[in-house]
């Protein structure tokens, strides 16, 4: 089969490897329909985390179950699924309080850049649709297996809901579904933070109310101006830079909330601005299993639309090129297909 | 009057000092009762925060309304009050959503230390005892003015509540009263740690189900294995090193809560590693002007005996041995009678 291998910084080569087996019996092997480049894919493409050898590259993924392990008791060859970027038993304590993705028995998901794809822990990682979805549905299952679930846990971490202002960090494809997360979650207010044209109107399609260009200090400057110099409610980080966690930090009022989900890179915060900011962090890597049945039943009604996000669709052979693209911010987010 | 005043590192004078004067018409002069030595006034006495000029102390106090501005309206001259270590209007936004202690008219309180101080903002700052106390009472109204609102905080904060197992990382006066904070909000299993023998006694009594012995690394792994492997529900931390908020956070569980009220000091948060927690983490300086009616009722009701913090009285003439001795850890907290 084909499948996306990264060597070295900047070295993307979609190549031939063997189909993968069942390993365990709770595994299942499942044939891609769409894949997609990740926002944090980007930091072992640019050596930020360092590769020491090929590593298969993907873990956002919707197809059809191919084959089962003998465990493997809620899914059938056929279903189409859409699963989340760590697998989860589902039935420990950690899953059952909704942290899915620091379940007990937690395995990393990868190599969904190809045509084949074996999951662990199947039934309590995947999701099967009622019946096969309609392709002009695939965009918007694939965003829920991450994208979209990372937004959401974001508006949800940040106590998002009625009555509230709502500020977002970052215009990636997170930012942007977090924007729809909030609208989803009876925000009052949505700001947007971002500077480019495309992402601003995409940002307001998904129910964005105000947009805020500025960054960093002035960002946040802004952020007061609009809220009565007290800082919004809710914000949420979905970039994972020293000065974006600072940034939704210092926009937030006292007894405000952060959430956060942008992947921390050389983050560090001080713990005496932390303590007088008086303000809730929550984050980490979304617990998208938690909210794949709400999103999938909201995509099939054509109640959401986060499929917007995929601004290129290329062959799953030009993957190179569809990091270069995300690399280069010339795409929101690429859609490859196998 | 006669007033403690820290003139450097380790030390502490009991001088002669004028009598404080109204100085806006919101103000009040109090006439101490009793006052303290905070945990967080060993900080400028040892050093690690710079004093530089002479600096009164001490914002830890109950006492009788000796005069009042033209605009204080709430209060009357003869009323027993217990107050808060910053002043606040009780009335901003932020003051209403319960945290005064970022009121956006905050401003700190100190000399409490004295025979008199003035607390500006009084109206929304100080609670009024129904009464006069009893004598024997005067010792828990103290705590209620802070070390107890503290701990309060941290267990409100860190989500305490029935069915959750709770640990408390410290084991000075808020560490403790923190353990009869989350016994009050009715958790169902109380971990303090401790080495001293004293102060296991009082956890105990202050409702206190486990004690663990061991700190940092191994106190984590202990934590663990109380709680099947996974952390406490809810952690407190009541120290503000390092390693105590790194006890904390490794201490809690995927999805649970950390809830600070150590003021940090050379603090540093990884980024990755608080990302991966999956904790939540609140903190700050207690609101306490919030807790404040409901822990005087419960004090003046019998239900709670704060005070007992208090091991060691001395007159407010020896302040500097009071220090002395709370830097030396020889007493959990002085209760200072000017």
């Amino acid at each position: 089969m084909r499948a996306t291998v990264l060597y070295g910084p900047r070295d993307v080569r979609v190549e031939d490897r063997a189909k993968p087996n069942i390993q365990k019996p709770t595994d299942a092997i499942i044939r891609l329909a769409a894949a997609c480049v990740c926002g944090s894919d980007l930091w072992p493409y640019r050596g930020t985390d360092v590769v020491t050898q090929p590593t298969p590259m993907g873990h956002e993924y919707v197809g059809g179950v191919d084959e089962i392990g003998s465990e493997v008791t809620e899914l059938k060859v056929g279903d189409f699924v859409v699963g989340s970027f760590f697998a989860s038993d589902n039935t420990c304590e950690i899953c059952q309080a909704g942290y899915q993705t620091s379940c007990i028995h937690r395995e990393g998901v990868s190599g969904a850049q190809s045509e084949f794809m074996r999951v662990p822990l199947a039934d309590g990682t995947l999701v099967a649709t009622p019946a096969m979805p309609e392709a002009d549905k695939i965009p918007s299952l694939l965003a829920a297996s991450d994208v979209l679930g990372t937004g959401w846990f974001g508006a949800v971490a940040a106590e998002v809901g009625p009555g509230k202002t709502v500020a977002v960090v970052g215009d990636g494809a997170v930012g942007l579904l977090a924007v729809l997360a909030a609208q989803q979650l009876g925000a009052e207010r949505i700001i947007a933070m971002s500077r480019h044209k495309d992402r601003q109107r995409l940002a307001t399609e998904f129910g964005a109310t105000d947009i805020v260009v500025e960054r960093g200090d002035e960002g946040v400057a802004k952020i007061k101006e609009l809220t009565g110099g007290l800082g919004a409610h809710s914000v949420i980080e979905a970039v994972g830079t020293q000065e974006s966690m600072m940034q939704a930090i210092r926009a937030t009022r006292p007894g405000g909330h952060v959430g956060y989900v942008g992947v921390a890179h050389d983050v560090s915060l001080d713990g005496l601005e932390l303590f007088f900011s008086h303000v809730h962090l929550h984050g980490g890597p979304a617990p998208v299993r938690d909210y794949l049945p709400r999103l999938i039943d909201l995509i099939l009604r054509g109640e959401i639309n986060p499929g917007k996000v995929f601004d290129l669709e290329l062959p799953l052979d030009e993957a190179a090129e569809a990091y270069r693209v995300m690399d280069e911010r010339r795409a929101i987010k690429v859609l490859l297909r196998p």
